[in-house]
Order: C-alpha cells, then sequence, then structure tokens
C-alpha cells in the first residue's frame, strides 16, 4: 500500500524538504500544503505560530495522511509537542531534531554554528535539542532573515548574496575555536549553499536540514518499492500562480499550476 | 478640538508616514495599527489584501478616528475603493494619489521610474494614477522586494543595500531617455535613501511618498494650533516587544513598549 506524506511549511522553503523526501522515499504520494498568506512564520509570536500550525495540519489530517513532516524550522521550533498532542497517534516529523543529530555526529571540534530566522534563533530549539545529545557542545547562533528574502527573490549567486553571506557568517567564526559543523537552520537556505559554501570555507561541515530530515523520515517508512507514486500535490492559502511559478526552484522541478489548489484557512 | 488620525500598514512600513504626518500636524492625535501576524502584504492576492484592510480599518473606525491614512502601498493600491466605500463618509487617504501627483509635478522629461513591492507593481496603481493625470507620461517600474528585507534588518547602507541597489535600479536607468523621477512606491524605501541617491545620482528627483502623503493630509486638517497632543498609541497583532524594538528606526523616535497594544483579528 502507498504511503501518504504530508508535508507542510510556511511558504515555498518546505519544497527543498519535499524534494529531499522524494528522493529518499520515492514510492510515497505527497500532499503539500504552503501557508503563503500568512508568511513568515519566523518573525511571528509562539502563540500565533503554533495556532496557524494546528490549522494546516488539521487541513492534512482531513485528507488522510499517513505522517505529517513539519517543513518549517519555526513551526518545529515552537510547535511539534501541540501538534502530537493534538493529533495523536499521528506520526509528526519535525526539522530541528534531524537537523541537531547530524550537526552532533557532524562535529569533530565540539562547535557547532546555527543560522536560521530570527524566530528559531530566538526560540533556542537547536540549542536545546543539540544539548540533549551532548549538552558539553558549544553552539553558536545567528538570525539571518535576508537569506530567506535572497532565496524568494532568486538571487542565490553574485555579489548581493556574497556580501550578505559575508556580513552574517564571517563574525561566527571569529572564534579561537571556530565551529567546524554550519547547521543549515532554514528551509530557504539550502537554494544559497553555494555561496555560503564559498564564505565558511570546505573545512566546515554543512548541515542541511531538509536532507536529514528526508533520511529520519525514511527510517521510519520502509520504501514501497515498484509502487508508482502519483506527481505531489499542492495545497495553498493564497496565490497558486505565484507559488506554481516560484516554487519550482525550491523543488527542483516545474510545478503545473493545475496541481495547486487554493484553499481558506480563515 | 483636537483631530484623531488613524494610521494603518501591514507591519513598521507606514511608521515613515506616521513620522512625516507628525511632522506635518502636530496638534493632531495619532493611533497607529500594524499587522505583522499577516504581513507582508505585497505578495498576497488583491482579494486577501482587501479582506484584511477591512479589519485592520474597522478596528480603528470603532476607536473613533476622524480621518484614515492608509499608510501601505499595497493597500493603497488595490483597496482604497472598498474601503472608502464600506466605511464612508470617512476620510481615507492612501499615499499612492499623492506620489503619483508629485511624481507627474517633478518630471521635466516625462519619464517617471516607480519602485514598489511585487504586488504594488502587479496591481499597476501607480501607472494608473500618473496615467491619470499625464496619459503621456512614460513609467517603468521595477518591484525591490529584497528592500524591504533590508530596511527591517537595518542594513540601511554598506556593501550588501549597495549592491542591491546597483542590481534592482541600474537597469531601469539604461534608456535613451532615462527617467527624470523616481517615485519611492514604498513605505520602508525612505530608509534606504541614501544609497539610492547614491546610485541613481543626485540628478534624479527622488518622491517620498510618505512626505508626499503627509502633505495631502494636511491639506484636508487646518492644524490645530496650540493643542498639546499626546504621543501615539500603537496596535499591532503580533510581537508589540519587537514592534517597539525596531519600529524606532522607521518613526525616527524610541518607541516605548507600554505604548503597543496586542489585539486580536482572527
Amino acid at each position: 500500500m502507498t504511503v501518504r506524506i504530508g508535508v507542510f511549511d510556511s511558504g515555498m522553503g518546505g519544497l527543498t524538504v519535499l524534494a529531499a523526501l522524494r528522493k529518499a522515499l520515492p514510492g510515497a504520494d505527497y500532499l503539500y500544503l504552503g501557508d503563503p498568506a500568512r508568511l513568515p512564520y519566523g518573525t511571528k509570536s509562539g502563540a500565533t505560530v503554533t495556532r496557524y500550525a494546528l490549522q494546516c495540519a488539521k487541513v492534512l489530517v482531513e485528507r488522510r495522511i499517513d505522517l505529517l513532516v513539519v517543513a518549517c524550522n519555526t513551526v518545529s521550533a515552537v510547535a511539534l509537542g501541540p501538534l502530537q498532542e493534538t493529533f495523536a497517534p499521528l506520526p509528526i516529523i519535525g526539522v530541528v531534531e534531524p537537523g541537531a543529530e547530524a550537526g552532533v555526529k557532524a562535529t569533530r571540534n565540539g562547535h557547532i554554528a546555527v543560522i536560521a530566522t530570527e524566530g528559531t534563533v530566538r526560540g533556542g530549539a537547536y540549542v536545546r535539542a543539540i544539548h540533549a545529545r551532548n549538552p558539553d557542545i558549544r553552539v553558536t547562533q545567528a538570525a539571518c532573515p535576508l537569506f530567506v528574502a535572497l532565496a524568494e527573490e532568486g538571487w542565490t549567486e553574485g555579489e548581493v548574496a556574497e556580501a550578505a553571506a559575508r556580513r552574517y557568517l564571517e563574525p561566527l567564526f571569529e572564534h579561537a575555536v571556530p565551529p567546524d559543523t554550519l547547521v543549515l537552520g532554514c528551509t530557504h537556505f539550502p537554494l544559497l549553499r553555494t555561496v555560503i559554501e564559498s564564505v565558511v570555507g570546505s573545512g566546515v561541515n554543512l548541515v542541511d536540514s531538509a536532507r536529514t530530515t528526508a533520511q529520519a523520515v525514511a527510517a521510519r517508512i520502509p520504501p514501497s518499492a515498484g509502487s508508482v507514486a502519483a506527481p505531489p500535490a499542492f495545497l495553498v492559502t493564497d496565490s497558486p500562480a505565484r507559488f506554481a511559478r516560484l516554487g519550482g526552484q525550491f523543488l527542483g522541478e516545474t510545478i503545473s499550476s493545475e496541481a495547486v489548489e487554493l484553499i481558506d484557512l480563515a
């Protein structure tokens, strides 16, 4: 039987997680929900983000998913507990724990840098998740909100992206023992991977939470070998045409506007 | 009697309009409403923006304002008509018409450039407002969404802002007859005025829609000479502490967190 996986994010960033999931589990069916009418979540309060997340998850649960992936660092950081309580026993996997796990495994010198949105940094979820695994690891955090705007503008290379990456990242590595691992704690950031690597250098391990989350999901679901999956379906709260037009660069393949359904959560 | 002016915007950008209003009409009382729980409006559909705008205006009207300033280009562009119909006979002034008027007055060569958010550009409100005054004027538009992120990050000077300004603005002026007037069609953009001027050069007239809107309001209301106005009060839909902390750079003076009230529009 084909497994049906729900994926949700505030906007298009979670499509990098969907792309990684489809590589890890090509036989599953995917239903993606984006909430562009209310994005970004990263600058909103925990109470507001939790309320929005419960509304989004409810829509996916009503469409009979077998597993929910919270492909949004902000929601994973502040609302995973309420989601798991409300929709138990549905398995719900966020992006923070797999990213933290991969960071802890990757570091050799015990110093990890985490870059994320303002909300994720302020909430400290990565710090807690890393310290739950190893309290001796030093964690240096930085909010990089402009990276989100750069990814959405498609300016993932060139002078502006490079200058922004230098301004955000260089201070993170000005330590006697600089971090040897950098966790990309926002689903938009993998699009800037090349620029980020050029600033931090090849000596730093880059942890892409999209990829590590897909691996965590794959570990829980046996790949349904042989079944031919349908193309992913998309639900969005605003501007389906824009989602189809811009989402392709996050998903890594064209999104047909017929596959995008407008829904109302209000 | 003191006039009570309501000002609303999706977030903090409209504080540049409030600052200009207080300079033009220091004797009025001001009540500002920001809707950060649902910002940005600039990438959302017209129907969604109109629905949000009606909800925001209702709250201000219930608090007995004498005039409403829509300090948001996106809302002014798509929802001014519905607002005026719904709340007639309340005078409602947006930022698009005064900006267009000032642009038409400023141009000598008949070519105006307008920079704004994606929603404002797509809606074409500045083009319509300029052509209603003079159909022979050529209008060149560009969406500059990264300027919003730069203003909110406080990166209004330096390498990143300069590189972004060059990338957005230089193509606008590569014409046989380049524009001699540039309308800042987003309330965030006056914060980047210095960088914008350094790219376009001193030969280009910069029209700041915050300032031109304040002048349009002042023309309708006689300054209530002699009255001592209370400090402005603020209503926000999310994160009052963040609003107080970051809003100061838009308003040009410190915002006390006690002056910011959290409200729920949902």
